[in-house]
């Protein structure tokens, strides 16, 4: 190849929301694939706020990206040159090569996509991670019961326009909360019974109002001021699938008091509340095939939309990450890359 | 009847640990009771931490007793009147008769003992609420697995002690936590792998060598430091039903800080943590036959011990009481009414 690769490395643990400084941008030789690998060419990669995590060596779900490493992330990529018989030059494939222009990975790590079936991108939102988080964990921790309150934050995201469309979908109210009046719009739009817009000087009335019976699944992916909105509306044997806390990512210490985890404690313990953290693997099993097939009609059946919020260039994706940390994204982020 | 009833009623709401202000001792006539019920005397009079949160008038699981009721809580109690066929003059039954000496109760309400089968006071331990709340919690919350690592506070009380046996019998490794030597020596008699003594300088660091694997179930009943010290020993996948904060009951604000409450949240993400509050009432339709009948089965093969914190006289109930929830009885508490 004559080309020459791009990669976005880690250079230093952000303090804080991360800055230019921390990353490096470098140029390298393409790779070369080896037997039963292929060399892939980036055209979308996924921007998820779980890389913020990554990016810190805290003890969590995932090892942490090593300084000088290539920042993680998934990749819709086309083979452009092929050491496996199951792929083939051309091929589109759903792969994890990070923020780098070409990748070299094993075929057998690699899933083939099929561009006449749905946009390549949605791969990465809507029929990707974020679709079955969404999925996974209304479903096999929220369960909830058709008229059931169903209450969902960032709601324009990929996980939560997924959440509140499927909980429609199953049969129950459905509120999203959004930041800014745009946002909120679209979420009126995408058929969510109510949409608040959690800047409002007086969120916390407006979601009491929204939530006449009471909240039965509240899933959480931000925290923040929206969890302590949330919390005290909960009923009795509620349920809180925890996949995210983006508001907390770029945290540097704990916020000041008082101590609020006795508060919490106790209002698990006086409404025999559920909560409960996953990431999105442990179901893919037994649940993965079930949700394409269904999320796939959905799509077809216009019962599920999506939304994406592309940025162009590879050198724009540190900016555009920490546009979604600070929810300034609108839908699921990509980075279109070639 | 010639006889008086004694009733001790709530005065006044407590403020921090409950006072003697906070009761009034009253002598009134004995009730008759009306078609269906039964008059009853009560022998003994269980006392358990929710009590403190029924004296207070935050929202809770429960509605709060009035000022000027009847203290409540479960009793053994003797039939001395029947106007209902099923119950005879002499049959001992379970009742709910609160901080009396006799009380009126429709015959449906009563469940007969047999005091041949056990001793009538484990009605209202072992073999009653706090036993059933163990296994309830411990088996359909936290699901251990044979070779896992249970680990339970307050382990000479009626909740945990009774949880700790059960997690041995299912093969697990039972980590009991109580306060000073003698409940740590009554953990190793009762087969624990391991006792410790919360009150230890080097507490936090005795648990982490306790717990070798890990702690893949914590049953919390206490809250306050211990839970402090067990968070970050949790396993991926761990669970925790919350049964009790007996540390936090007598709590009049919220701890200073630093707020500790994302931190809490962000434990549960990263390390998918199941926590769930719970009353036994809703595991007793399905599962409480099923409890009486093995448990009554493990006694009599000496694999379940229990043991009683009995106080004399009714009178002596908000003494009692108190050093209940300082963690100062040993074993179930009861008073030995009449």
């Amino acid at each position: 190849m004559s080309d020459q690769n791009t990669q976005i490395l880690l250079r230093a643990r952000p303090v804080g929301e991360p800055t230019a400084d921390d990353y490096s941008i470098v140029t390298t030789e393409v790779p070369t694939p080896g037997d039963g690998e292929v060399l892939l060419r980036t055209r979308y990669l996924s921007l998820d706020p779980y890389m913020r995590g990554r990016m810190s060596d805290a003890k969590s779900y995932a090892a942490p990206t090593e300084i000088g490493d290539v920042m993680p992330g998934a990749t819709v990529a086309e083979v452009v040159e092929s050491r496996d018989p199951s792929r083939a030059v051309g091929d589109v494939v759903l792969a994890y090569g990070g923020w780098q222009g070409y990748s070299v990975a094993p075929a057998k790590q690699t899933r083939p996509l099929d561009p006449d079936a749905a946009p390549i991108s949605t791969a990465l939102g809507v029929l990707g991670m974020p679709g079955f988080t969404a999925y996974a964990g209304l479903t096999q921790i929220g369960q909830p019961k058709p008229g059931e309150t169903v209450v969902v934050a960032a709601a324009t995201g990929p996980v939560g326009a997924t959440v509140g469309q499927i909980a429609k979908i199953l049969g129950c109210r459905a509120v999203g909360i959004a930041g800014g009046p745009e946002k909120v719009a679209h979420l009126d739009e995408l058929g969510f019974d109510a949409a608040l817009d959690h800047r409002a000087p007086d969120f916390k009335e407006q979601l009491k109002a929204a939530v006449p019976d009471g909240i039965d699944v509240y899933f959480e992916n931000v925290g923040g001021h929206v969890w302590d909105a949330v919390l005290p509306l909960l009923n009795k044997f509620a349920r809180v699938p925890v996949c995210g806390l983006v508001a907390h990512y770029n945290d540097t210490s704990a916020p000041e008091g008082p101590n609020r985890a006795p508060a919490l404690m106790s209002n698990i313990l006086t409404r025999s509340l559920l909560i409960r953290g996953f990431i999105q693997d442990e179901f893919a099993a037994d649940h993965q095939r079930n949700f394409l097939t269904q999320a796939a009609g959905w799509i077809a059946d216009g019962k599920l939309r999506y939304r994406e919020d592309v940025t162009e260039g590879l050198e724009n994706a540190p900016e555009a990450f920490n546009r979604m940390l600070r929810g300034q994204n609108f839908g699921k982020t990509v980075i279109k890359v070639s």
